[in-house]
């Protein structure tokens, strides 16, 4: 396997960063964990734009621009993979023994793949049963804190929510009690024939899985709603899911002791998310 | 110059971590910064009991032990260093690609170090004038996210604070508006012959300098208070200092707009911590 280092594609067991990175050292980078059906990354705009907010929310100016989506189908093309798991991050870089960020004119750019089975239609799923998840103790960082928008290198909040819990996922409620998010995750739940998915105002990442499954419910005219919710609202649901670029839709079977069923819009919304990744890449 | 990785020295240019080490992919590590003086390192008891402290946290159970201490040594002696600042880290090491930590038998080691003026009584301060300080936007996060006593590479909570100032240091509130810490640094202040510092029950680093002067505080029989405290209360001090193992004690000379004097009982307190340097390494 080969991973993209600072432009350059290399052996994956030497693939490595200074410990003088701001990237090792703080956490001081964006990234995005991307997904390729066929050879081809599903949404790459979306993800091109949210990489570019989180660069914009921390001052990360790398100037990569358009070279990034050439180093990833460049490592994509070198390790021959298709259906295939993407990390891509930026980091500050190396910079002088100071806190306070200078410019990032030398940032550090890192591109991992692995193979990943295809999902879609007739692809196998990443994921061999519907997710068990807790609701945790921790509480997802306030926007006043670490915007959520952005996707950082600082990830202990969620495992810290993870080892709370032998689950598939933590959910997190934030700061004031509302229900957040799960640690890798957005979260869906379904009421009465209505989707229901806690808002951006909340200190959520505006996940792209979250935003093709919301596109999808109103193409097919399915109810929706976000806002804030408690957990109790999430107790009486009567389907939920999940959500993220590589378990896609997935459904949760169990919330802490209780069983939950997989229903019918849950199925319909995966089916559909499914479709669109044929419809898109063959 | 060298340091030290994974148990081996190796050219500073050449001492890296790989892309897949948790510590750089979430910043799942914990650190400490020391400084040494004369050849030996300032307060490590305290400087060890709270990367204990802070690997308890992240359930990091890593077996160094007393390894760590020969591997400072190690670096010190390696580069001929007396009078050092010296990193220490020690991360999840490279685990399978999921969130959720297996356990931490393979961490990853990193000891940095470079030279730094000697400080104490007659050496020359790493700090040329007074800190200028401004109260910032960005919040301290919540204990209940991540806890404030865990030293981590989790630190953009501290860049997004610096990056709102031109001034030395960004000094934060808390989620409900009470006076926190710099982004590296604990804040100290005088009032009417009182010393003040915001109480280690709200999301504050233990900081091993802030417990130092405090005992020195004791022994000086200087009246001490610790407490919640709010920006006016700092507004309206008489004096008011920084403390951190870089800076050791940092008067502050400006307050957003305002012009701080520098006091008596600051002036005091660097002095009997220049002394303390000198007793204990000569």
């Amino acid at each position: 396997m080969q991973y993209h280092v600072n432009g350059t594609l290399v052996p994956a067991e030497e693939a490595s960063v200074s410990v003088r990175d701001r990237g090792f050292m703080y956490g001081d980078a964006g990234f995005e964990t991307l997904r390729a059906y066929g050879g081809t990354i599903f949404e790459w705009d979306a993800h091109a734009d949210r990489l570019q907010a989180t660069c914009e929310a921390l001052s990360i100016d790398h100037g990569i621009g358009d070279d990034l989506k050439r180093r990833i189908d460049e490592t994509l093309e070198a390790n021959d993979l298709r259906d295939a798991y993407v990390k891509c991050s930026i980091t500050r870089g190396v910079q002088p023994g100071k806190l306070t960020p200078g410019p990032a004119d030398n940032p550090t750019v890192v591109v991992v793949a692995s193979e990943l089975p295809r999902g879609g239609e007739n692809g196998e799923s990443v994921w061999n049963a519907p997710a068990s998840a807790e609701l945790v103790e921790t509480r997802r960082v306030p926007d006043h804190s670490l915007p959520a928008h952005a996707k950082t290198h600082n990830y202990l909040n969620g495992i810290l929510a993870r080892l709370e819990t032998d689950a598939d996922e933590a959910l997190m409620l934030d700061s004031e009690g509302s229900l957040a998010e799960g640690a890798t995750s957005n979260l869906f739940f379904v009421r009465e024939g209505v989707l229901h998915t806690p808002s951006l105002s909340g200190p959520i990442l505006p996940g792209i899985t979250r935003e093709v499954v919301l596109g999808l419910a109103e193409e097919m005219q399915i109810p929706v709603r976000t806002g804030r919710y408690r957990p109790a609202d999430l107790r009486r649901a009567d389907e939920a899911f999940l959500t993220n670029t590589t378990w896609e839709v997935r459904p949760v079977g169990r919330l802490d002791d209780s069983a939950f069923e997989i229903g019918t819009v849950t199925r319909e919304l995966a089916a559909a998310f499914a479709a669109l990744v044929e419809a898109r890449h063959y």
